[in-house]
């Protein structure tokens, strides 16, 4: 069997991510790779960590990008942060603080749950409840923007209750991040990871991290070794570091990371207010035209992300022959419920550069079609 | 301060990795970005599979490519197959084997280092000494192709030396993958772990693996959870595997998988034998130039990698200078000594797309202009 060469399809991304990457990003990913040591690199490395300090909105010195997808970014925080015997406090309101969970107790740690409704925000007086019932813990961690449900929680006020009780806050912002405020330095989060592919726009397969002055003196005291060697930020920051001569720590992923640059010059260029209102704009032009088609939200308004609309299947209507024929005819994406809401729920998502009327127009008149 | 987009140099890429990119698949990674979960895309994984089979002559079905660098293919390999306590004989000639013994114990295990020198190939007896010695060990870690070094060991003897004292074998075959013959069935090998940037000549950011299946018995096995949520294969197979449904994991680093795509038909169109006779011919090219310019290998003969070649600085000459004044004056990188050899040895490489006649003469002049 020979195999050929792979050619795409070339669709519209709105789904709950990878979203459209625009043709700058994919033409600067397509430049000619150099070393990862290359004086060149190591300077593009540098811009990356300014650019990326001012989307997380922050002064914090160990601010870059994990070689890996946003699942390694979360791992990269509870594996440096979470020591055995550790108590966490991890808020679910959806699929990923589920995930944090498993961190958690994989680290050694002990994940003590603040559960909330699937589609609600985290909500804080359970926290602080359980704050309260736990004077033990050290950390607590929720999710800014839940993927799997479109539920934004107030991540100020939970970081303040978390530092209330001496308590890190680790906080989930892959799908937040450039989409929605997100002020790391204000708000005083200690710990933070997103993904390259949601609001940034940019391929998958980086996760931006950004850690707190308290939250690095935690792991460099830390008693035991971080158990992944991949991860541990001890090693890593020899390479991400300004500070003289670069140590080799893992081959960077090269062409990766000029995508990245290039989508985060983007964002420079835009202006992350603008981002967000930008964002903000459009899902009220989906949030009509939804609702003219009698499509409903499963957020309640106050607490809906802008970036990813979790709306209800309408009674009758076959989920996955929609999403086929959306993806068949219109070479859209939209994204299927995922864990309880699978078969209940639509994600559609305005993320970045797919966060335009445009799409907002091709996504209502495409769903028409099909309904 | 404004930052602007980024344009890397054109350089010649004769380091340790990453390798020369060939057009090919730098046009491939700037195709459209699709959803991790689309059949198109799921389709091309499935074709991924089967060229990474190729290349690693396998039929193993847990054969895919880790979402991440090299080091984490290691760490993949590790995580899944050490559990706490398991004794691990763990073969040291060169930078890589101190990072496996590192992976070993951050994993809970005991590792039983086999020393040889930098630039020796790893010594059966001594390994076979230690198999006798340790009798509760139940795996043995090498490297193949010994990056640091440029020394390439017997892989068929050790793993032999590993099947018969019941022990499975991991392998690190980062450097020799589609460079240098590596028959993971034939030879018995149970974990392989490899880099996409070396001789397949894809940008850096993925790790290709297999797994046999012992190995993947042994891990169904586990008495206790893989400690990495990320690299756990009972969960990372979910999302790669033929059967039913693809399960969503993470989210798929998807251009660069497009690159690592391209680069395996590269690969299967010129054949993998051919594959293997260029890059020894090309090495037989450099070697003869280097030896009339006086300049010497560190590893004997019979046990040269013809992908990495590692060579002695010549008295008087300033290491850092050279490489400094090719990288300046020729856009040629090689690359430098690492751990104990830094400052004494070059690495030059001759991987992948960059194992051409052409790039032989173009070092050997370079280096007599500026030494």
């Amino acid at each position: 069997m020979t195999i050929t060469s792979f050619h795409p399809p070339q669709r519209t991304l709105m789904g709950p991510g990878p979203s459209d990457v625009s043709d700058r990003v994919l033409h600067a990913m397509a430049r000619p790779t150099i070393g990862h040591l290359d004086p060149a690199f190591v300077a593009m490395m540098d811009e990356i960590k300014i650019l990326l300090q001012y989307v997380f909105q922050t002064k914090n010195e160990l601010t870059f990008a994990v070689s890996a997808p946003g699942s390694a970014g979360m791992e990269c925080c509870f594996a440096n942060l979470v020591e055995p015997g550790d108590k966490v406090i991890v808020c679910q309101n959806g699929v990923f603080g589920g995930r944090m969970k498993e961190n958690v107790e994989r680290c050694g740690g002990i994940a003590v749950m603040v559960q909330d409704e699937w589609g609600s925000a985290v909500d804080p007086n359970k926290v602080e409840e359980a704050l309260n019932a736990n004077k033990d813990a050290c950390l607590l961690a929720f999710v800014h923007a839940e993927t799997s449900t479109g539920a934004q929680s107030d991540a100020k006020t939970l970081v303040e209750l978390a530092h209330k009780h001496d308590c890190l806050a680790i906080v989930d912002a892959v799908t937040s991040l450039a989409g929605t405020p997100l002020k790391v330095d204000e708000w005083g989060i200690d710990a933070i990871y997103s993904g390259s592919q949601k609001c940034l726009s940019s391929s998958p397969g980086l996760s931006p991290v950004s850690f707190s002055q308290r939250a690095a003196e935690k792991i460099k005291q830390r008693h035991t070794k971080v158990q992944s060697w991949f991860l541990d930020l001890n090693l890593v920051m020899g390479y991400w570091s300004g500070e003289g001569k670069r140590a080799y720590h893992h081959t960077a992923p090269v062409n990766c990371l000029y995508g990245l640059h290039e989508s985060l010059v983007i964002v420079q260029e835009e202006g992350l207010e603008h981002a967000w209102s930008r964002h903000h704009k459009n899902h009220l032009a989906l949030r009509a035209g939804l609702e003219q088609m009698g499509i409903d939200f499963i957020v309640p308004k106050k607490d809906r992300l802008p970036q990813l609309n979790a709306v209800t299947i309408p009674q009758g209507v076959d989920d996955a022959d929609v999403r086929t024929r959306l993806l068949n005819e219109f070479n859209l994406e939209i994204g299927a419920g995922l864990g309880g809401l699978a078969g209940k729920v639509w994600r559609i998502g305005l993320m970045g550069h797919a966060s335009t009327q445009k799409n907002v127009d091709f996504c209502l008149n495409s769903l028409r079609a099909v309904i």
